[in-house]
């Protein structure tokens, strides 16, 4: 591992007696084109986007190259017992590690950018420190979160939430795809025998940093390259059960129908209803639905489905729950099926601490690049490490606002600018006792 | 093959000269109850109902014993291209043989009475006139239509329509399951290379009858234990795709979202409200809907789902759909997505002949049921012979309207009431030069 050396220009000083630290653009946008084959479609291109589920083949090749990019560039990676890829690089001793990095696992059918970018740009600012002979006061951290997207499991942001305290009995047991959690954590090398092994505690890290793209429109319809974010909504999520009673399609009148097809058809239009009124930013979504028996001539007999609540208030969050049961309990009557929600899931809303908010201001500002301030309405790791230490994300512009799908593009120059502002932000911060 | 023998009863006499032929009730049930293992749900009893799909392995083992049943009553079955089960008995070799029978293939989860009964009370009605020597003028044909619901390949009354003649180039190409349905039919001992050789030309027998459950609720209300169905509604199926925009259900604001789930909810109900509008007995199903990517943090991109409608006139079943394609245009413009129907198959109605209607309320007369008319929701092989021969069904109540389910029912007395019934219209229909 090499360390920063002797002759190292300590960090205050490479304003004046040295250029800029700066990321290599090429190198960056080499390696996300080189990730993308890690999960890409048969005979596709990189335009066709990736799906490189946590614990899938393609995300084991993928997270295989990254240690080996991580190896090239002289620092060692140690992966904890989460399978979570950290490595480390320079700094003094005594003093804790700013950390910085994000995913590469992907939703089905998603895109190139969507946590690609964080985490190799993570390494980018390592090799720019580097190559300048920056000597950080603290010591500077990569990290790639093992399994962020909740496809795996029905768990989002499941790493970095480990690391973050939240572990409960029986976690490593749940099965998925016919794979235990513990099975699939020992695939990606970690060790679900000592998972607790993976667990940090509150002021484990100087702060956090996570560079990502906004999967919104609101940079790209602003012409805004760099948004500061201000908090990440927390979500509800609900496991819907509708059971009506599965009859012949052709022999049952539709006065004596109990069609579970038609409550959940209600339940999706009040989801929608109930998310869109008011003023605020919250958002309501059915996404998954599952018919039985799913055949054109049976009348549906049961529906499971998701619904998904986003706001950055805990308030509103239970508000929207109550009034979507409420609903529940008016569409069961008027379809005579029998509606139940289960609270599946549930991420707290963070706030980014305001001193780590600042230094990305400033580090854009260095760099003349004009800014914004907006919430993130997705989840992301920093959610879950905001528990930890202080937190900061910063956004990118996503093209059209488009994300989690193949189409999903930020602009190489854009992807450059968000790296060099993650540099920026992570010296400014160097400079500082507290974030 | 054992033949009516020299000492047979001319079937004019049996009234007067001995006891009146009827069907063995015990071995019915024993039947019906040993047909309903193949494809019992595991650790299930005959409650749980039954999955035999056609040509699934359930499929496979329930043909093979019912040919051993064929068998061991002395008559020999044959298989024809389509891969139909026949057996004829009796009868003189210049008239033209009286058809009767039903299917065993079932929908999945579907219910022990659903064809089963109409199949094993033909058997009944060949053993029955074996067992009472009687002689009839025309030869008596039991069937097993090899593929009836619309589960396999998503065709309904698939074998009987070969038989009708409605085959149509590449047909034997769809595939469905990763099968092709040549491969299907090569399964079911058929022989797809000359399918042709299955189709039967207009006056192929004398007439054909049906036995079946009701599949509605009307005789089980009304305490009436036989039906005679005055007609087959028509069916005309389409498959719907809406295609919005698979976007980030955290970041993309409801205002700004393409939800193809918002455009399959509205549909559905659309669908409902325009089947329960006006006066008539018209019904409108979604039953099958499939999302895309289908996971709660994505907004659905693309939904497919099947509609349905049944009546028994094509026009009413042309406004209906036409009905549907117009608010199909306005969901489409309200919810920013497309939607294309397709009309992906139609079954005619068909009206059951007069005087075979004469003849089913004459043989329930005699045995002293009262009789209801009634047209059928359901479609039915019947369906499609009435395009080759006069033809009529009887049906006998399900408890409480319900089929297409393990809870389907028709109570042991029914059954054995209705198979009498199809006996005694055989052999009225036999007293008869035409139906």
């Amino acid at each position: 591992m090499a360390s920063a050396s002797a002759l190292a220009i300590p960090v205050t000083a490479w304003s004046r007696q040295s250029p800029r630290p700066t990321i290599n653009a090429a190198r960056l946008r080499n390696r996300l084109e080189r990730l993308s084959t890690h999960g890409r479609p048969p005979g596709g291109t990189f335009a066709n986007g990736v799906t490189r589920v946590a614990y899938s083949v393609a995300d084991l090749t993928a997270r295989a190259w990254m240690i080996d990019e991580i190896k090239s560039a002289d620092i060692v990676p140690r992966i904890d017992a989460a399978g979570n890829i950290f490595a480390r690089y320079g700094g003094q001793p005594n003093q804790p590690a700013i950390l910085f990095g994000s995913h590469i696992d992907s939703v089905p059918n998603g895109g190139n950018f969507d946590g690609d970018l964080g985490t190799f740009s993570a390494l980018e600012v390592i090799q720019a420190v580097q190559a300048a002979k920056v000597e950080t006061r603290h010591p500077l951290e990569m990290v790639l979160w093992a399994h962020e997207e909740s496809t795996a499991f029905g768990i989002g942001t499941a790493a970095s939430r480990i690391v973050a305290g939240d572990l409960q009995a029986g976690d490593m047991d749940r099965t998925w795809n016919g794979m235990r959690r513990a099975d699939a954590i020992k695939r990606i090398a970690g060790n679900p025998d000592q998972i607790e092994t993976a667990v940090r505690t509150k002021g484990a890290w100087h702060s956090y940093l996570e560079l990502h793209i906004e999967q919104g429109g609101t940079l790209d319809k602003a012409k805004v390259p760099i948004g500061i974010v201000d908090g990440i909504v927390g979500i509800h999520r609900y496991d819907v059960v509708i059971e009506g009673f599965a009859n012949h399609a052709g022999t049952t009148p539709m006065g004596e129908r109990q069609d579970a097809m038609v409550g959940a058809a209600q339940l999706t239009l009040a989801v929608r209803e109930i998310a869109a009124r008011g003023k605020g930013r919250q958002v309501g979504t059915v996404g998954r639905i599952e018919v039985e028996p799913n055949s054109p001539n049976v009348i549906p007999g049961r529906v499971t489905l998701s619904v998904e609540f986003r706001d950055l208030s805990e308030q509103v969050l239970r508000e929207l729950g109550d009034a979507v049961k409420a609903r529940g309990a008016e569409i069961a009557k008027d379809t005579n099926t029998a509606i139940t929600f289960t609270l599946a899931s549930t991420n707290v809303g963070a706030p980014a601490t305001s001193g780590v908010q600042d230094a990305i201001a400033k580090a854009a500002g260095t760099l003349s690049l004009q800014t914004r301030r907006l919430p993130s309405g997705a989840g992301h790791d920093a959610q879950q490490i905001a528990r930890l230490c202080p937190m900061g994300m910063i956004f990118v512009p996503s093209v059209g606002g488009i994300s989690h799908s193949p189409r999903e593009l930020t602009t190489w120059d854009d992807c450059a600018r968000g790296a060099n502002v993650l540099l920026g932000t992570v010296l400014e911060l160097d400079a500082r006792d507290s974030a």
